[in-house]
């Protein structure tokens, strides 16, 4: 039974060593299964492939669940073979609420809940949680695991750029509130609203469903957008360069030191 | 009760010494009724919580102004415990007409003028002046040093940035007011108005409220977005730039230099 | 025979030899050629110059398709020259499957096929293979080699990016489906179909033709314009630096090392 | 006589020496002139001012105009004092032919040429060359001369970059224009009519008036945004390093270099 359980605990989680080719294959089949329901969710909204492969849509959703669900009791199983969770009840338990073992959990339990949900409306946020099944791949991926050092080690610059960003947008759409709301009562109706024009001002996107009309409000917005760029600059240079310094340390792991000056060389 | 002043001033200036526990109460509580303001002020353009809290927003406003008030003439009676503003007379002058005492005084003095005015227009203006509550909050946020800072020390570069962003208006709106003008007279009216498509062409906004549609008119178009996307870059950079340089001081305040170049290790 | 193919190679490749101004001026000619093609694949889709010069076209054409299938013809003829395609078969063979022999032969193709092609709706794609004209002047660009280069070189961190535009793609839209689709189900009608918002909100176009009118939909629809400003400042970040290295490597070909620390000085 | 045109000279030229008072006073005068000559351009344009101030704007035109003149005889006069143009008929000659002396008499000329014309076409176009006398300021901005020297400096890379720009926008456009020429007859009429979608789709304007609506020119519009952002990161990336180092020698115009390394310290 413990030799089995080791076996299984080879194969389900990616590491050098004997069981390599069946735990290669196994992740490829459940990264190829995850793309898959990716396609699946996208796919299922398209009213005309709805009707024509329901069945197949329906099927496979099953299979999907069924997969998920017997990997996911299958991982607690084994869990206890990595020293964090060596414990058999509290090292469970304390695998259950990790990040990914969450995830894993989202990504199957709102199948089962909606076998039994009666209400139509929580089975339509129920179907939203399958999009959960997506982040599964983020166990794989470098990408994730270089966004969240990136995020961790830059979290003071973010956090005081998000807060530069929410105060410019609440004082910008203050000032535009009450200089367009005589003009546009209808699309300028209230501060939280005037703050959609904010966020579209300055992202630059400016849909166009509202902008200002009249001269002042004209001018505060081209100052908006102006200061917008700026603003936006802030983080966007800060995530830049965190992204390239982790690139550059990944491919240059080592580094020599000049014995003269004591720089890299 | 020169005893009490200084115990004051420690309270409400944050400062390491003796009163640090109920200075930091102090300051905590006026920050959460800084935020609490900023929702209000927002929520409150919103009709029916207006209609359903207008008790509530009425009340927390008498407070806020109260306490702010209360708070206010502390202030200036304990200033003079700074060195800066030692005098009894001439120091509290001074300190009335420092930034941070004209933000909180701008935060609350329109709220007694409403009481007296009766022009409704004049209220909805005075209004406005309430989002100088928000920039209290900058008394506590590094953010708006640095910003402070950064704004300071790459003066010149900004201003030449913005002499050219404002001569490259000019030029752009008054080159299609001519090409644009007869085609569309309601849209491209004058210059001025044709500068309001300049911003939001230069800024790759976009709202589509004005664009032009003459051939000529498409090709001056295209060229200014294709400008406006150099001519934002240059005070973008700089403004990044800046930042980097603040921010990488203040995580790295000692730094060693090689004996041999005299360069920063 | 094999003295005139090597005249002809040498005039056909633009190489330092004896034939230099023959060659020169034969690869300016079809620099022009190509520039014309270009002015009149483009001209001639507007219906006033297409009436107008509707046999200039046609001839045009004629005159280009003869000339490069010529070219073409020659071009295989003496390959063989270069050391790479010696082999009189095998090395003709090689040669054809080559990128710029390919492109070549898509240049002139369609002509051909359409000539006996009865179907219009295959005409009409065949036509768009003309384009293929304009990137047979990449044999002639420094510029196009520079972008081949930074691609091959930052492979694996634009790849990365790319997927994680994707990945955040999927997820934007779904939530952004599900929770537009009940107030705007012509606009949000399914995953693919709110794709299109997501690309135009994360790129920040936003043509407007489709944008969230309910609360919760904007609140996503900002947070989506500035996780797009973050996601696709990091692809360019990538190429900018990449391009900026080429850049400086191409200007300053040798570089000297400082004999202390073997830093390039 | 000569002495008098050597005052004149120093008070024209702005130049350390002794009328250095007199000289500042002027240039002073001169650029509060061509500043009001810009309000005035401007504000000429809104029906409103220009009905309420007719005779003030035609008095400060004339005015404007005279000034400009007899300066523009006066540096023509002086110009031989200069080294670089001191023969008397040749160095005149060559001095008018001089990019500031070029646009001297284009802010003046069109003012005498609309006196004679009478077809009232060419009036307005000669109009729209009053902007001239904006960039006449460009004689006294440092802002001017560090953007020709960037420009100059980093030719080849902007030359490369705009040829990649216009290659991508005709490919682009030409693709765009067989996708939805079916689908959109009036708004994609021909490849120069698409080439406006180009534009506002790669510098991610969009302004919404010219869109694509099949699923396939959807899935090109989202590609070509995604290409936009990473082509003009390139000259823009280019334009502010250009930037950036002048600026940085002008504020540092000496340099040690280490004599270990050679370095710059």
């Amino acid at each position: 039974m413990s030799h089995l359980r080791k076996s299984l605990y080879r194969v389900l989680e990616t590491s050098a060593g004997k069981r390599r080719g069946i735990s290669l294959a196994f992740n490829l089949l459940l990264i190829t299964i995850i793309t898959l329901n990716a396609i699946a969710i996208v796919l299922h909204t398209v009213p005309e492939y709805d009707r024509q492969f329901a069945v197949l849509f329906t099927d496979f959703e099953v299979f999907s669940v069924v997969f998920f669900t017997i990997e996911y009791i299958m991982r607690i199983w084994v869990c206890v073979e990595n020293e964090k969770y060596s414990h058999w009840f509290w090292g469970r338990l304390h695998y259950i609420f990790s990040t990914s073992a969450i995830i894993d959990f989202l990504a199957i339990f709102p199948f089962y809940f909606t076998l039994f949900a009666t209400d139509l409306a929580i089975v339509r946020i129920l179907r939203l949680f399958r999009i959960f099944r997506l982040f599964r791949i983020s166990r794989y991926s470098h990408a994730f695991r270089l966004i969240q050092n990136v995020v961790t080690e830059k979290k003071e610059e973010l956090i005081l750029s998000t807060m530069l960003v929410i105060f410019m947008l609440i004082i910008v759409s203050s000032v535009m509130y009450y200089v367009e709301h005589a003009a546009q009562p209808d699309q300028f109706s209230s501060i939280p609203a005037t703050m959609w024009w904010g966020v579209t001002a300055m992202t630059t996107v400016g849909y166009g469903d509202i902008h200002p009309i009249t001269p002042l409000g004209k001018l505060l917005g081209g100052i908006t957008a102006i200061l917008g760029i700026g603003l936006f600059a802030l983080p966007t240079g800060i995530l830049v360069s965190g992204f390239n310094e982790h690139i550059r340390d990944r491919k240059a792991p080592q580094r020599k030191v000049c014995p003269h000056c004591g720089k890299e060389i």
